[in-house]
């Protein structure tokens, strides 16, 4: 799906977003587009005005696209209040969305805060990608309704979410997370258990290291690397992650695969560079490729054909999904 | 581009693929589809019908999609010469495809015998994934014609191919490789120098290693990794690669991103496992959660799926290229 559809009559309810910079702002997107009343603070009421005068932009760029209709646009638009106060935001809302700075001591401070302010029965999501809920509400009261939902960016385009409960967390809260993401329109899956940067900024950590490597051990240019993945492994990522390519690559499945390639990764991941050169000779390496492959100042543009471009490969999965594969399964 | 076009009156010229697995029956409707006399052997002549009996349906499946006419796909059967000795298969081509076994011997003793066989002049390309073209053609008196190329599987779908010389590899011949492979509607990239598994399977590798290691360690799992890539970083990596997702990430582009990440990466970079578990129990979790994903004995159905989805985000990539860039920059 790319914008949610939503029956008029019946509201999934009340949500507040709590924090409104850049995935802030987008999580007001999903909710308001999805049917929920969208309450939205921010301890700068600067960056509540941005993010709802984006929110309202975004959704004109989605009409003009032709993703959604004008009527659609002003109703989601209406599904947004502003507030002046986190008491204010948390009034009626079922869920807070919590997307403040990363820094521990920050993201600890904000759950005592929001902790000591919300009913006890609100559910407490962090868009955290780097802390440990049973670290964020240690020793919190309501630590029971505390728990991580990370988007990826822009989550108003891209509905996958890591959901993980810290020690604390009720097992409840799990369940009904995932339940109001779904009616949020969003694509919840359950991590096990925390590592640094849960399971994507992981992969991500990983291939950028090693692109950061070939860069600086001078195997190939940035504009190679990146070529290599945009038109090679991306275009079967986009599709099955690296473990269907690897089901998809033998007859007898992912088994056979790592049976028979197992040697073959070995030998690779012995060679690979577990800390390369990152100082700026190879940072600046790095944006001289890439500006010569996307253009200086078009980082607007860029963001704005790639939000599309993803809406697009999107439709495509929906319009004719993988045989044999249960797409919902986690 | 999904199917090359040809023009009917010129022929771009004559090819000799030797080695009929997977990836050479491939290239042999890569060759022929693009126009060339393509001369095929194999030291297995059932290899060989094998590889011309799945070309043409491969062909036949491209004109059920409607990527091809069954006109174009006639003409591509008549440009394929089954050839009982290597000597044959050599007879007029300019340019040979070598996709027979990975052991560095078996390379070794193939060019061997290719570069005794074939006329000074005609360029010997492998498609080997794991091999350097130094080692391969170490001491042979036609050093200088031999050249790395290797496909992503398969390249009849995927027209990336990794360009490597050897140490004695003449720049003269990793030109007319490019324009060569170019004409066959490749797109060849060129890598500096060597190292195991050149780009691809060294991002490939570093991704497999994190996924194993995830799984593992219990983080996630096979599904919840297989959708994070495929409904999350894979979307925008079928678009820009990771360094032109950094880029888009930040409105200074990728410099101001890395600086901004940088010590967030360092972090998640020091706790990647280096030797993760990668036991029969591992392999058989993974096994499982593919075939609970994908289904049993569903991988040729799977990977034909692939293909098609493979096809589509090309054409939505040629039908609306990124802002700003040049797409066909090394």
């Amino acid at each position: 799906m790319s914008v949610a559809s939503t029956s008029s009559s019946t509201s999934p309810g009340t949500v507040a977003v709590v924090g409104t910079g850049v995935i802030g702002r987008s999580w007001v997107r999903v909710f308001a587009r999805a049917g929920f009343s969208t309450r939205v603070f921010d301890p700068d009421p600067g960056q509540v005005s941005g993010a709802v005068a984006w929110a309202r932009t975004s959704a004109a760029e989605d009409v003009h696209l032709g993703l959604y209709t004008f009527t659609e646009a002003q109703a989601e638009e209406r599904r947004i209040t502003r507030c002046e106060t986190l008491e204010e935001a948390l009034d009626g809302a079922a869920y807070v969305q919590e997307s403040g700075p990363e820094a521990i001591a920050a993201k600890q401070a904000i759950y005592r805060v929001l902790d000591a302010a919300a009913a006890p029965d609100v559910v407490l999501g962090s868009s955290t990608s780097a802390n440990d809920m049973t670290v964020i509400a240690k020793g919190l009261p309501g630590a029971a309704r505390c728990i991580v939902a990370h988007p990826v960016n822009p989550p108003h385009v891209i509905p996958l979410v890591e959901v993980l409960a810290g020690a604390s967390t009720h097992p409840d809260v799990t369940a009904s997370t995932l339940a109001l993401l779904r009616r949020a329109g969003m694509a919840p899956v359950v991590l096990d258990r925390f590592a640094p940067g849960f399971v994507l900024n992981r992969l991500q950590a990983a291939v950028m290291r090693e692109a950061v490597s070939l860069v600086g051990t001078g195997v190939a240019s940035p504009e190679v690397v990146d070529i290599v993945m945009r038109d090679g492994l991306g275009l079967r990522w986009a599709l099955m992650g690296p473990l269907g390519t690897a089901h998809a690559n033998a007859d007898g499945g992912a088994g056979s695969y790592f049976r028979m390639y197992g040697d073959a990764y070995r030998a690779i991941w012995k060679d690979l560079d577990h800390a390369p050169d990152f100082s700026e000779s190879v940072i600046d390496a790095i944006a001289e490729g890439t500006t010569a492959m996307y253009g200086e100042g078009a980082v607007a543009a860029l963001a704005a054909w790639r939000d599309r471009m993803v809406r697009r490969i999107m439709q495509l999965k929906d319009a004719d999904p993988a045989p044999g594969a249960d797409n919902t399964k986690q």
